[in-house]
């Protein structure tokens, strides 16, 4: 059995996987935003406790322990740095592997989120049926993973930056500072960002209304989706924004790489779903310009995807089958 | 040894060359514009005669002859289709492949121009030192070769497009007629079209002196570049354009891939060199995402790279049969 966490900026998910990546017990928790990193790395640790114990196992008894987070992530090294969407303050690299591999008595492995993610699309999930995808993380902010010819396609370590491709010169500011990244539109920061915006400048929408009724302070994917719903026009205009902008940016990635599939996931990804694909699909229309456009897929391992991913990152002990199945 | 031949719209380059990729013979010819397809393959085949013979050897001798071309390269099937560059007719595939085998009397083989000129670069050129690159040909159109991890990157045989990334969502109309395109603001075609607009609106500009002294119908690379010598401000404003779309998508590619290295050839990219190299780079920082930007290098192998990398799609190996794309 395996372990898997997937560290996100509002909240942490564990799982405790079999060797098929079924989930055996899962456990999800708000992140600690007020404790710093080391916070951060004891909610972790709780989490996978409670995972664990869902499932009936101690943690040490697992093979091990796969983190997905999103910073900078240096897997040799087992540090995260610059993790501000998580806690504000998380800029120096905080040794994250070895301080949960204590708490829990295991092997623990650190790996990007986003890439993370899409590996297990690709395994189990949406992209199993191909050899090449894009993953498109559709949620804070826009993230990418890239799996070519059957691998993770890494770089020098930071490839899958998709959200900031540029796809307005002179365009919109992106909160990484930029003008005119794809996230400048696409990302759910941003829009909120346009939304205050446009609601101070006395524009009407239902976006904040919804926020409050939901104890939120953030306009969640949840708070975005409701607003749909119910045809607020604000919502409905920031989203068709934020779909033009994926539709330009995913497509220039598609004609770079000529990739077979495309598979939206993130919060904004899944909570939407399959009418959202299929506009984006339509918003890429205009700009492929390979023959042969990509297949375009929502994520299918929904919430725990992530978490099932970080678990893939613990290398396959040599008693359980290696080729993992679909999760259920 | 083994043959190599360019095709591109206004020149065919061919050259023989060892089997350390030294060239032995070379021979250059404008590409016949009336004689459709035939005619194009008729010369091909004068060319490489011409360069053979220059290299002291008979075509029937050579280990093969590898072909770079523009269009839909079919390399199994040995055909190119929707060659319009080369010649406005040349829509339905055409079995170049077949045609030079027997006019040669050796083995053919095809590819893609931009992928056997960046392979050329990665291997023999500005790309020697690294394992992953982006070839950026800066000419009628711009497009893209990749090399990851050591090998050509082809998708499903069509990527490369970074021509048509969108840099600009509601920007000016490509060639290929999509809109905002890389290509509409940085392919000499594009920019020509745009340069006659400007000109017929009433702005002055030395370009069209320039071309007509030089007894061309087309604002050729040379063109540009005397024209830049001479401080012609709509040339110099156009090819700012041209750099800012440049360093806008070249950037955002560098974004998603984190290759090591980007490589500057095409007919304008090697005219133009180093100085212009550096402001594509200069053009790209505000852009790049990545911490550590790539290097950004002028194609090394000028001229002859398309050749010398077709050369490179014929095996080492001495004992070929000469007759992979005869009667296919």
């Amino acid at each position: 059995m395996r372990g898997g966490i997937d560290l996100g900026g509002t909240k942490i998910q564990a799982v405790v996987v079999d060797g098929r990546s079924k989930v055996l017990g899962e456990h999800r928790t708000p992140t600690p935003k007020d404790a710093g990193a080391e916070g951060v790395v004891w909610a972790l640790a709780e989490a996978l406790r409670a995972a664990a114990g869902a499932a009936g196992v101690e943690p040490s008894a697992l093979d091990g322990v796969g983190v997905g987070s999103p910073g900078t992530v240096d897997a040799d090294a087992g540090t995260v740095a610059n993790a501000r969407n998580v806690v504000s303050s998380w800029e120096a690299p905080v040794p994250v592997g070895a301080s949960l591999a204590d708490e829990l008595g295991t092997a623990v492995h650190l790996g990007h989120d986003v890439r993370v993610g899409t590996m297990a699309e690709f395994r189990l999930g949406a992209g199993k049926p191909y050899r090449s995808v894009l993953g498109v993380f559709w949620g804070t902010g826009v993230g990418g993973g890239l799996v070519l010819n059957g691998r993770a396609w890494t770089g020098r370590h930071a490839a899958g930056e998709i959200g900031h491709m540029v796809i307005r010169r002179g365009g919109a500011r992106c909160p990484c500072g930029r003008i005119g990244c794809m996230e400048a539109y696409a990302g759910r920061l941003a829009m909120e960002r346009e939304a205050r915006r446009r609601h101070k400048d006395g524009n009407k929408t239902k976006l904040f209304d919804i926020m409050r009724d939901r104890d939120r302070t953030q306009l969640t994917s949840g708070v975005w989706a409701r607003a749909l719903e119910r045809g607020d026009d604000m919502a409905k205009e920031l989203i068709e924004r934020a779909i033009e902008a994926l539709g330009a940016g995913v497509a220039s990635a598609c004609n770079l790489l000529d990739v077979e599939a495309v598979i939206i996931g993130g919060g904004l990804g899944t909570r939407l779903g399959e009418d959202y694909a299929r506009r984006i699909e339509k918003a890429m229309r205009p700009h492929v310009f390979v023959d042969n456009p990509p297949a375009v897929h929502v994520a299918a391992l929904g919430d725990l995807g992530g978490a099932i991913g970080a678990a893939l990152l613990i290398p396959a002990a040599s008693s359980r089958a290696g080729s993992a199945a679909r999760g259920s």
